[in-house]
C-alpha cells in the first residue's frame, strides 16, 4: 500500500532549493512506496491551512527544470513550531491533515529553525503515535549547519560573491588613479561570516582582491579598519572590502543598527555597507562606492556552482531512500572525503545534533589580523564553487500547474505571523 | 612608412570595454600603416604623463583574451581637456609626446565627455598643424549617446538587470506570505533611464516583474508610488521595483540626496533604495529588501550579452579601419538596420553631433502612468541581451607585461585631478 509524501521549503531561498525538490519529487516517482507528493503552499503553513500543490500533476519535464530554478517554486516561509507540550492543537492539525491526505512521508527543506520544526515533528510518532517518516533536508546560504561539512546553497552564494568580487575589483583597479579608491561589497552573513570569508578565492585571480574581510566573528574595530583601508589603498591605488551584513562593534552591536538613518529617523537595518562608507568618507576623505548584493547573491542561479547543484539534488534523493527505509528524525548530510581532489559522500545525521545549533567560521580560518583568511580557510572553500559550468541565462522561467489539492477538512484558524512583518531586514 | 597609434580608456569601464580594445591592438597588428599600439595607462593622463603601454609585448593569446575580461585593462580616468584655446599647454604636450613617439592615429574610447575631449583632439592636425587620425570609440553602460542606436557596454548591463530582476523576483514570491514583500533593485542611470528602462524584459518570465520602474525622466511622486506598491502588494502578494539611481523629486533634487543621512550626517549620495525602503517602511510598514548593483552591474562579464560584445569588438576593428582609411573626428557607431530579426551594421558619424549629448529615454517608450515600458521600449531593448552565451565564470584573470615604453620626456607638470576623489558616488 503506497502512501503519500509531504515536501515543503522553509525559511531564506537557495539558488539550488528548488533541485531538492526536484529530487524529491522525481525519486518519490521512482519508488513503490510512495503515492503521491503533495508540497505545501508556503511552507509549513501549507500543512496547517491544508493547502497542497498536487505535484503528480506536474510534469516530468517541469520538475527537471526545477533543478535550474531560483527561489523557492512552492513557496517558504517563516514560521516556527512550538514545542508539542506548549501547542499541541498546532500538532493535532498537523496529524488531520496528513491522515486526511494519506501522508506518512513527511520532507522539510531547511536551515537551522527548520531543523528544529523537522525534530519536532518527527516526535509525533513517538509522542502521538501517528506513523510518519520525517525527514530533513538541508539548505541554507549561510553554511551554518552543525554536523555536514557544507550547505547546499551556500557553494552557489560563495561562487557569486567570489565571482562579483573579482569584477569589482578589476572595475576599481581600472578607475583608482582619478576616481573610486575603495570599492565594498555587503554580503549575507548576520551571525557567521561563512559568505564573506569565501570571497578570499578571488584573490587567486588579478588584482588579488578583496584586501579587507569584515567578518560577524570579529569585533570591527574603526581605528584598525581605517588603517588598514589607507595601507592599501596606499599599496595597491585601490582596495576591495567584502563586509558581511552582521559585522559588529565591541559591544556585540550591529554596526548596520549604529548607522545611517533615513529620512524619518529609522536605523536602516542590514546596509553595513553605506555605514562603513561614510567612515571612509568622512575619515579619509577616500571616494569609494559600495554595493548591496541582497537577495542577488542567494538567487543567482544563472551563477549557481554545479557542485552545490549536485550537493542539493543528492539530499533530496538521499531523504527519499531514507524515508522509504522507515528512517525518521534524521537530516542527510554532506561528508567531505577529501579536498583534494574533492571527494564526498552523503550519510545521515540526527536533527537533534543539529537543530539550533549556529555553526560560526572556526577561529583557524581567520588571519591573524582579523581581516582576511588562512589557507586551512581556502583549501575549505576552494572545491565548494566548483564544478563544470552550465549556461543558465536569458532564461524565461514558466509557471507550474500548481494544482490545489481539494480541501477535506475545516479551515484552520488563522495563523498568526503578523510580528514577520516588522520592518527589519533579517 | 608605418605609424603608431595610440589607445585610451576613458570613463567609467564597462564589462567589454577590453573587447574593443583587444580589436584594435588585435587589427593594428594586421594593418601595413600601423606600427605599435601604445596603451595609454590610466586614459589620457597616460599621454599627457608620457606614461605608455607597449601593447607589442603582450602575447596574442592575451590580447584575444581581453574580449572577456572585465575593467579597463590599461587603466581609465575621469579627466575632461579644455578647449585648445583655454588650454594650449596640454595640446602642445600632446603633441610633444605623440612626435617623440612616433604617433599618428589616436583611438579614444569612451563615452560623452570622451566624444569631447576626442572632437578636441581631433582638432590637433587642422588648428596646430600635427598630421593626427583621431577616432573615438563609443562605450558606455549608460546608453546615451546620440546618433548610434545603442551603445557597447549597455546590452551587457541591461542583461545583469534582467536576470537579476528575474531572480530576485522569484526568491520575494517565495517569501511573501509570511515574510519579505517588496524588493527593490537600485541600478545605474544619473540622468537617463536606459538600464532601469531595460529591466522590462525580465517581465516575459514569470513572475512577470518588475511592477515598478522609476526613472530619472519621470518626476518622483510619493503618494502614487505608494499607491502603486500597495496596489501590487494587494494584487500579486508582492512588488518588484527597478529604481534608477537618479530617480528624482518633483524639484529636479535627486531622491538619493535627500534621503538618508550616514552618522556624520552626510547625506549618502547614490542609493535612492534605502531612501525608496525607508518610506515603504514608515509609511505602508511593508517589510522589505533592497540592493544596490553599483559596479557588479557594469562589470559582470560573467553575465555579458555576447552581441554587446560584438557590437564592442567591431566598433574596435571599424575604428582602425577608419583611421587607416585616413578619417578624422569621428565614431563607429551602431546602425539597427532591423529589429525582428535583429540586423545591424556599423557606419561613422561625426563627433561633433555626439559630443556631449545626452539621449534621454524617449517619451515613447514609457508607459502612461510612469513606472513602465511601452512595447515599443520592449522591441528596442530585447535584442540587446541576446546572443548565444558563453560560460564565463570560475575564471582567474592573469595580469599582463604591462611593459612601460621608455621616456623621452621631461616629466609633465603634476596634473591637477584632487577635485574628482569628492566624496560623491558619481
Amino acid at each position: 500500500m503506497k502512501k503519500n509524501a509531504f515536501y515543503a521549503q522553509s525559511g531564506g531561498v537557495t539558488s539550488v532549493i528548488n533541485a531538492s525538490a526536484s529530487a524529491v519529487i522525481l525519486e518519490a516517482r521512482k519508488s513503490q512506496k510512495i503515492g503521491k507528493v503533495f508540497a505545501a503552499k508556503n511552507g509549513i503553513l501549507g500543512a496547517l491551512k491544508e493547502e497542497l500543490i498536487d505535484t503528480s500533476k506536474e510534469s516530468k519535464k517541469f520538475i527537471e527544470s526545477l533543478q535550474f530554478r531560483p527561489g523557492g517554486v512552492f513557496g517558504s516561509c517563516r514560521y516556527k513550531l512550538k514545542n508539542i507540550d506548549e501547542n499541541i492543537e498546532e500538532y493535532e492539525r498537523l496529524i488531520e491533515v496528513f491522515k486526511a491526505h494519506d501522508i506518512s512521508y513527511f520532507f522539510y527543506n531547511g536551515g537551522n529553525d527548520s531543523a528544529d520544526t523537522a525534530l519536532k515533528i518527527s516526535q509525533i510518532s513517538d509522542k502521538l503515535n501517528y506513523p510518519l517518516q520525517c525527514i530533513a533536508i538541508p539548505k541554507t546560504v549561510d553554511n551554518d549547519l552543525a554536523v555536514t561539512d557544507c550547505c547546499p546553497g551556500f557553494g552557489s552564494v560563495a561562487k557569486y560573491v567570489v565571482t562579483s568580487t573579482i569584477e569589482a575589483a578589476l572595475d576599481v583597479e581600472s578607475m583608482c588613479e582619478t576616481s573610486t579608491k575603495v570599492v565594498m561589497l555587503e554580503v549575507m552573513g548576520r551571525h557567521a561570516g561563512w559568505i564573506a570569508g569565501s570571497s578570499c578565492l578571488a584573490q587567486k585571480s588579478h588584482p588579488n582582491a578583496p584586501h579587507i574581510i569584515l567578518l560577524p566573528e570579529v569585533n570591527f574595530n574603526q581605528l584598525k579598519f581605517l588603517a588598514k583601508v589607507k595601507e592599501m589603498v596606499k599599496k595597491n591605488g585601490f582596495c576591495v572590502i567584502v563586509a558581511s551584513e552582521g559585522v559588529k562593534n565591541s559591544k556585540g552591536k550591529f554596526l548596520a543598527e549604529s548607522g545611517s538613518v533615513d529620512a524619518f529617523g529609522h536605523s536602516q537595518l542590514g546596509a553595513v555597507a553605506p555605514y562603513l562608507a561614510g567612515l571612509i568618507t568622512k575619515k579619509l576623505k577616500i571616494k569609494n562606492h559600495w554595493a548591496v548584493a541582497d537577495y542577488l547573491q542567494r538567487s543567482a542561479t544563472h551563477l549557481s556552482s554545479e557542485l552545490d547543484r549536485s550537493h542539493a539534488y543528492e539530499v533530496g534523493k538521499k531523504a527519499v531512500e531514507y524515508a522509504v527505509k522507515g528512517l525518521n528524525g534524521v537530516m542527510p548530510i554532506i561528508k567531505r572525503k577529501s579536498s583534494s581532489p574533492y571527494k564526498w559522500e552523503i550519510v545521515s545525521a540526527p536533527l537533534s545534533k543539529i537543530a539550533n545549533v549556529e555553526k560560526k567560521l572556526p577561529a583557524g580560518f581567520i588571519s591573524a589580523d582579523g581581516f582576511g583568511m588562512t589557507n586551512k580557510a581556502r583549501q575549505y572553500f576552494e572545491p565548494l564553487i566548483g564544478g563544470k559550468s552550465k549556461v543558465i541565462n536569458n532564461v524565461n522561467y514558466q509557471a507550474g500547474k500548481m494544482e490545489m489539492v481539494p480541501k477535506k477538512l475545516n479551515a484552520w484558524r488563522s495563523v498568526s505571523y503578523t510580528h514577520l512583518t516588522l520592518p527589519t531586514k533579517a
